[in-house]
């Protein structure tokens, strides 16, 4: 399983990815699933890789190597990040396929694809490539994409991202959501790979990887933890389960059907 | 789709399920889903059922319909809560496997249920019956069991829910856990059915129906959310992403790979 996460903000892109890989749960191991795809001087493109780590694989290989180890790619070319998305699409599709007809017929390499970035100035932008290749962009009303183990790390995301949220705080909503999702399912873990692009483009593009023993990760899950509870508190506890004689909570709002 | 929960701790069992039903997304209804399932005056059973609904309403019928209608079923005679749940798998079983023997190969009627009540003055206990009839019990080291679309509402029963926690505290935080489902999910929507059943038999079981303009449920909804908000500002920044001047923020831990 894989968690991968992009926020596109006012404020500029963020995408994190987790390093877990698995075959079962008897055959883990941790590899990096963002990465820099172009070595271009005018772009900063990168992917997180979701599904068979060598159907993901292939497709880098496709879209990286295709043209000779350490030659140029087409992405490092591409007029737009659309032009570069449909490249991505491509390989991810072609990846996925070559692999599909050596499989069983009920199993699938599914390979699925983040990609951000920015060329030149302009403004970064996000993608979701689909397993056949498709894709979609990300818009502000819905300033998130998510692959992978995404339903466990989502409540946050919806009550508490916007577009307008600054870089800082996204970080670390991001964080706490990679956080649900390791605490609820193993096949996502620690390292994690953390990418923050500034819309404005004359800063910094910062690269970070958050590990095991991370000592702020370890202090932001506690402290969320704590707050949870406390949270949990100071919420009024349902009128029907005050304390009251027993007889008098019958209110059986609606009977039992059988 | 269907969330269903049930919470077993030391002061009472809690069964809580939505009410909504669909065939894709146009064609949606409301349907029960907590059933009252004996009627004998010696005990307190309720099942919340999952899966396609002509399975699960199948499942109920040759439960309690088998012999007649109105007529006793064997539960109600039944020795042990385990022996009520074998008897419930056996007809889950049969439900399921008449049905998946009519449906296409790819096309499963996984009707499942989660089982929960006591036996005179006996402690409730709580039972999962999967889709094959087997089931397993809810013991104390993870005192929950989830049925139907349980991702989204997990992540704050692990980081709250204890054996020990009291029954007001835990129908509040089990209605945020379907908060958080229901609007990450329009498969699972309001009316919610209610089952509260103290450990001491003395008291009343409680039984509620919390309609879609519930307005306590409302407030909890809103004053969660703010308090999300608020929780996430309490909580300090990365430090590697504090304001500092944009040359000094490379400090770049993991070289990207390609």
């Amino acid at each position: 399983m894989t968690y991968g996460l992009g926020l596109l903000l006012e404020a500029g892109l963020v995408l994190i990815a987790d390093s877990r890989t698995n075959a079962g749960v008897d055959n883990f191991s941790s590899y990096r699933k963002l990465h820099r795809i172009s070595r271009a001087e005018d772009r900063a493109l990168f992917a997180i890789c979701s599904g068979s780590l060598s159907a993901s694989q292939a497709a880098l290989g496709l879209l990286l190597e295709s043209g000779g180890e350490g030659e140029t790619s087409p992405i490092d070319s591409a007029a737009s990040m659309f032009a570069v998305a449909r490249i991505v699409g491509a390989a991810v599709r072609a990846a996925n396929r070559e692999i599909d007809e050596a499989l069983a017929p009920n199993r699938k390499a599914a390979a699925c694809m983040l990609l951000g970035g920015r060329i030149g100035g302009r403004a970064p932008r996000l993608f979701q490539i689909y397993e056949e290749g498709n894709f979609i962009e990300c818009k502000h009303d819905a300033p998130f994409l998510q692959i992978g183990e995404t339903k466990y790390g989502r409540p946050i995301l919806d009550r508490t991202i916007r577009p307008a949220t600054p870089l800082p705080a996204a970080v670390k909503i991001a964080l706490l959501s990679f956080d649900s999702a390791m605490r609820s399912n193993l096949a996502v873990a620690r390292p994690l790979d953390l990418m923050v692009m500034p819309a404005d483009p004359a800063e910094v593009v910062l690269e970070r990887r958050i590990e095991r023993n991370d000592p702020y990760f370890d202090a932001l899950s506690q402290r969320w933890s704590d707050l949870l509870v406390e949270a949990t508190s100071s919420v009024p506890d349902p009128s029907f389960m005050a304390p009251v004689p027993a007889r008098s909570l019958s209110v059986v709002a609606g009977k039992a059907g059988s």
